[in-house]
This record gives C-alpha cells, structure tokens and sequence, in this order.
C-alpha cells in the first residue's frame, strides 16, 4: 500500500471552483509540498491557481500516477474506475451516495471495476488519506505536524475533527486513513500496513463495526505485536450500537466480543475522545513502562490526587528504597515529604527536580515517573522544564504542568524537546496506566 | 464574612519589594479595581510604586479596616492580631509555618489571640480570597472573569492552578477562598456563607479532609438546598489517605462515610480535576433537567460516541414523539436520520440546525439536549453557533463544537451569549447527566 501512504504521483478528480471538494484537497496537496506529480482532471478542461501556482485542468487523465482521488458524483465513479484502471495503482473515493445511504448495487460495481482493472479502493464515502511522509496529504481536513501517529477513522468527521484536536493537543502524526465505507480496504488492511510502517510509532483506530471479525482479530494480533495499537470503539451501548448502524451501515456487534479481543491483544482501548488523544501522546514518547510509579510534585493536592488515581487505575505507588530516602533527605529541606508521592514543595527550584528525579530514576523499585509542577511563584516555569530534560534518566517520564498560561514557556520548551504535557494530574496517570498494559503484555 | 468577600477596607502586612508576597497581592487589589481604602504596612514604612500608583508603607496600623491580610513571619502573626486586633473584622493569614510543619503551638496562640479580640481567621497557610464582585483579589493567584462560581480549596496550590485553568475554560467566578490550616473558619462555614450569597450560583469544593464532620454534613445539607455544590474529594484511596495527611494534616477519613454523604445530599461529587472544571460551567448556566436527552449532530460518528456515553451514565437517549419524528421529516432531507441521535448531515445548516432544536425542544419527552457540531465544510461555525442562540428552547442544551481553532469563531460567539463549549461529546455528555442528578433529588 505505499502507493497510497508514499505516492510519487496523484491525479484529483473534480471540480477545481474554489470551495469545492476537489479544489480543497488539489490545495492541500499543494500547500502540503507534495513533490510527485499532480494531476488535475475535469472533463471542462481549464484552469486554475493554486496557491499562487497556475495548473492545467486536464479533460482525461493520459498518463500513469500512483494513486487516483475521486471526487466527482458517485453515479460516474464505476465508469471512471474503468476508464482510468490501466493507469493507476489505487483509488481514494471521496463521493458519496453508495452503500451508506442504501445504493448497494452502485458501491458493488464499483468494485467489481476495481476488481477487473487491479485497482486498490479506499472508500467511497471518505474524508481521503495523508501520507505524512510523503508530504502527501490527500484530503480536505486539516494539515497536520510530522510524528509517530497513524490515525485510522471510520468516520470522516470524527478523523478531521480529530486531526484538528490532535494539533492542538501537540500530537504528531505520520498517517491518515478514513475508510469510509470500507468496500475493499479495510481496517484490518490499515493495521496490517501500519505496523509495518517505520514511520509510525502507534497506531490509533475509531471503530463502529468491522465486516470481518476473523480477519480484524488476525490484524489486532500482528499490529499489537508489533507497536502500540489503540482504539476508540463507538456503538458499545444499545442505543449507542443502533445510532452506528444508521451510520455507517455496520453492525457493531456484541462489544463484547470486541473486548475481548482487545484485551487478549493488549490493545489500549480507551473510553472517550480525549483519552485517544492522550494515549496517543503517550505512546509517540514511549513505549512501555511497569506499573510502580514515583510522583514528584511542587505541590500536596495535585499529589494526592494523581496518587488516588493511581491506585483506582491498579497502579503501584512504589515503595522507595532505603537508600533513595537517605539520598534525598541529604539534599531536600525538611518540609519536603521524602515519601511517595514526594512534595518538593512550593519553592522547589531547577535543582531540587533535577536531583529528585535523578535519585528516582535510580530506584530499582520505580518503573516510571509523574513529574507535576503548580505554578513555580518564584521562578519561571522554564526552570522546572530545565530540570526535567537534563536530568540523567531512561525510565518514562510523564509530565503535568499546570495551568494552562502561567506554565506556558514551561511547556513549549518540554514541547521541543519532545516531551508532551499532559494538563491535569489524573490525565497524566492514566498515560502511566497506558504504558503499564502494554508492559503486562 | 461579608466583610471577607465585600470589604470596604484592606490593610496588607509584609515586605512591599517587588516579587514579594506582600506586594503581589497589594498589586492583585490594586490592578483589580479595589475601590475601598487600601493600606500597606511594613514596620520599615517606606514608599511603594503599584500600577503607575504611589502608596506610602506605614509603619503602624492606625485605622479601622475590614479585613487584614497577613504575610509576615509566621512566629510574630499572633503578636500582630493582639495588637490590631481592635481595629480588624478578620485576618486572612497567608503565612506558612504552623500545625502544617507540626508547630500546633503557634497556630493555637494565634487562634487564642483572635478569639479575644473577637477577629474570624481565615488560614494560617493559605492563598488568599477573592471577593470578585467587589473587585477584591486579596491573594497572589491569578485573577479571574466575574461568574457564578465560588471556588473553596483546602489546597491553596490547586486552588491556584484551578484559577487559571478555570480562567481558560471559560468559567466565571464569584468567589475564592483558600484556607489552608482552618484554624477557625473552615469549608463548612463557607459554604453556609456561599449557600446564600447572591452572585454565587454554584459552589465547588477541594477537600483533602474536615476537622467536623457533624458541622460538615449540615453545611452540606444547607449548601446543596440552596445551589448546586461539585465537591473534589482528594485522599480517597489507601495511598491518597496517607498523602493527604502529611500533606494538610487532615485525617481523611473513611471514604466511604463522605461518599455516603455526598449522595445523601445530592452533591455533585466529581472524580477529576477536569470535571470539576466542566460541572462548575454546567451548573453557572443550567440549575438542572431531567434526564431524557436529544441529541443532534451534523456527525454520525461523535453523535454514537455520545449515545455510549450518556447510557453508560444512566441517561436516557429520549424516544422522540411521533409529531416530532413527523415535523422534522417535513424540512429534514432524506438522508438525515430523524432518529434520536438526529444526524444532520454534514451540509447541515443554520436553518436546518435552528429548526431542528425547537421542533425537538418542544416535545415533552425530551428534558435536555446535546447539539454537536464539527466543523460544517460549507460554512463558518458561527452560522451554527447562531442557529443555537436563536432557536426558541427554554429546555437546557449543551453545546460539543470540535475541534478547537477550526470552529473558534462558533464558540466565541456563543460565549458571548453565556453559552459554554464541551471539547469533547463525552465531557458534553457528563453536563447533562449532572444536571439529572440534581433533578433527581
């Protein structure tokens, strides 16, 4: 499937009127700096300015490319498969107006084509793919920074809404697939590929139903085993399986089954939106940890919170060492709280995180480690920042700055470093939580 | 306590040098717009400049005034209340050192002095308070959008962090106290205080633990008669217990007894920090509903994810009338589902959003309604964000519009009108089920 995630050249099909589908993603394939071919086809010719670039609008498509995005009323799409078949290797299939709103007859001919012509079909009925890569991004959603997620949607809106969420949220991403509805490649095909990609340090999935458990269950096997798979699967609930059915036209299935599917791979699935988001983040940084977990804080509360977390999530708040106590009680002041969770206190400057988390590290009781920093009140949030990247330790490190503007160049500058804030104490253990599941495996 | 949240008078005692204490919180009174009198005292006396303002430091106090606020040394504040004592209301003791570190001593010396000259304490070991509709910022926290919420936080850190992400979350205050050791005023008399104050329409609460449950259940039993009260209770688990109680002293306390009492009066008890933010926007608009829900979205997928959500909370995803399901099918295309989650479809727009709201507002057995939006491709959010502050609905509805800068535009518009925005479909969804709890009561 490099074809579609690493193109080296595309063809877009539609209208190219600013506003319009085929316009938008012609645009983002542009303005994303793809540097293969592109090819633009309306069969009115013309033509048009993108980005402050002029391009032919060809009437036919007369030369070879990787991959083909159609965007054109769902009723020519077979026609043009046919037509264009020889010269390409797979379709996106943006249109609308097959299965998903009962026109099963249209979405089958559409396949028998890409069926006799050889062609790969993601679609119909998608928001299209990035190849992050590739610079590729062959879709009208939001463009989005390099990193390690490949984010697999079954639904269009909730994958753009979710590229959107996962900019802002600081999550990068090597690919994007929304399948819509599914009539050739699937899930299960994303996942298969995923795991294989280099690029792609985790992969997430949004999931109504599968048309193929078996072949589902067989790809959950072999991506798990190979990088950190997580799942947001919606339609769990009665009224909940019902609404997806309209949806997407899928049966969910009995969640339960599903669960233990998950579970049995050691998928992360998690409950909300939100939680993709963080897991996500999590696993871009690091990719297992135990479940004995330090929290170091400038603050009781936000301690005493994240500890009661813990323990509701099943985690361990490790039992620290003789040694790591007499360490620390060389250097801490005697307000400090030299047990876990360990209150640096208020004051709690560059090298009182520094050398606490170095100590830490050093226990063989602690598996990973809660970093959480209140606004610093005499120095800025930067220090505590400071402390935490050059501190000498491998173990996983999860950081939760709070709040929000005051601890903003705090976390900018863990951002550049690749370290991802996590914006409350709980959201920050579940990320621990995330880390030990996988461990367990 | 009006005298704490509306004074008409302030003396601060400490060091006026910039970054100090003392001075932030002259500064905070100051740049707050605190027009009542305003007097700095420093045995140094001296000058100080404040906002382009000059004060002189005296070195006495010489007058009456409300309140004082206090952040010198801890070993002379019970000195200070016996010799001003005469002239004050009450003190709000910034100053750290006392049961805290284990020096009972002190704090009952200064407990002795107050109750002589008949001054109510506030702290010692505390933040500070904020009277936000007097423009009294009576601490170093960061200050805040006048609101209805009152913020009372055993810790004075989260309670600042609190501040500023509630700031950005869009909340508005009413008040803040945090206080610290409760010598003598505790959470219970705050809340009695807040039950009744008028600009306080919804009070949250961060405790680690209480010295008096008997008084605590009565505050509560009054608290929750009067207004909604969302309660964070830390030191809830083993481990938390035990973190609590180096970190506030406060024995915790079986978790069990609060939860029971919690539920008996029907507080909001939340179970993160992140959902005490969102119950505390919920309840600043909505006092409560039933719990039959609508849902309508222009999304099929984030509408499943909500339908999980709410009945895995125990909401009920209302079963639409006949003459509803009939009123929508006359303006709703075909491929619209009229089916409770209404999907709008993606070219869904101001008209078909506005209609929709009130022809399902009216039916009766729909109590609350959950309108989410992504971003509409053909328009700009606030085209939706307009569809919901003008459809006629007196019935609570909560707004989910993703995702962030995409549908920026849309949520500023409806936080103009009060209207506050869920990120997520699942966080919109905890909003109404607090809102049932309290209908259930």
């Amino acid at each position: 499937m490099d074809f579609f995630f690493y193109p080296s050249s595309v063809a877009i099909f539609g209208s190219f009127r600013k506003g319009a589908i085929a316009y938008e993603i012609a645009k983002n394939v542009v303005d994303g700096g793809f540097d293969g071919k592109i090819v633009l086809v309306n069969p009115k010719g013309g033509k048009v300015e993108i980005n402050e670039k002029s391009f032919e609008i060809k009437s036919k498509l007369n030369e070879s490319v990787d991959v083909a995005i159609i965007a054109i009323p769902a009723r020519f799409v077979p026609q043009l498969i046919d037509e264009i078949g020889d010269k390409i290797k797979g379709a996106v299939v943006i249109s609308a107006g097959f299965s998903e709103i009962g026109n099963e007859e249209l979405e089958k001919e559409l396949l028998k084509k890409a069926r006799e012509k050889n062609v790969r079909i993601i679609g119909p009925n998608c928001a299209g793919i990035f190849g992050v890569y590739a610079n590729f991004y062959g879709s009208f959603e939001v463009k989005v920074n390099k990193g390690g997620l490949a984010l697999i949607s079954q639904s269009g809106a909730f994958g753009g809404a979710a590229l959107a969420m996962g900019n802002e949220e600081g999550i990068g991403f090597s690919a994007f697939v929304s399948y819509g509805n599914a009539s050739d490649l699937t899930e299960s095909d994303f996942l298969m590929y995923f795991a294989d990609d280099e690029n792609t340090k985790v992969i997430a999935l949004y999931i109504e139903g599968v048309k193929d458990g078996r072949k589902f269950i067989e790809a959950l096997r072999y991506a798990t085993s190979k990088k950190p798979v997580i799942i947001l699967k919606a339609g769990k609930s009665k009224k909940g399986s019902e609404a997806a059915q309209s949806h997407t036209g899928s049966l969910a299935g009995s969640y339960e089954i599903y669960r233990a599917a998950f579970k049995q791979f050691n998928a992360i699935e998690v409950e909300e939106m939100e939680e993709l988001f963080d897991a996500a983040k999590t696993f871009e940084m690091y990719q297992k940890a135990g479940k004995r977990i330090a929290i170091i804080t400038n603050s009781g509360g936000p301690g005493v919170l994240a500890t009661d977390k813990a323990e509701h999530l099943g985690l361990e708040i490790a039992k620290l060492s003789e040694e790591t106590i007499k360490k620390l009680k060389e250097f801490l002041p005697p307000q400090c709280s030299t047990k876990n969770p360990i209150d640096l206190i208020a004051d709690a400057d560059y090298e009182r995180y520094k050398r606490t988390i170095e100590v830490v590290c050093e226990d063989e009781n602690v598996d990973s480690i809660l970093v959480i920093c209140v606004p610093p009140i005499f120095l800025p949030s930067e220090e505590i920042a400071k402390a935490i990247i050059d501190a000498k330790c491998k173990k996983p490190i999860i950081v939760n700055f709070m709040a929000g503007e005051l601890v903003k160049e705090g976390v900018e500058l863990l951002a550049e470093k690749g370290i991802k804030n996590f914006s409350t104490p709980e959201r920050a253990v579940k990320a621990l939580y995330w880390l030990s599941l996988r461990k367990a495996f």
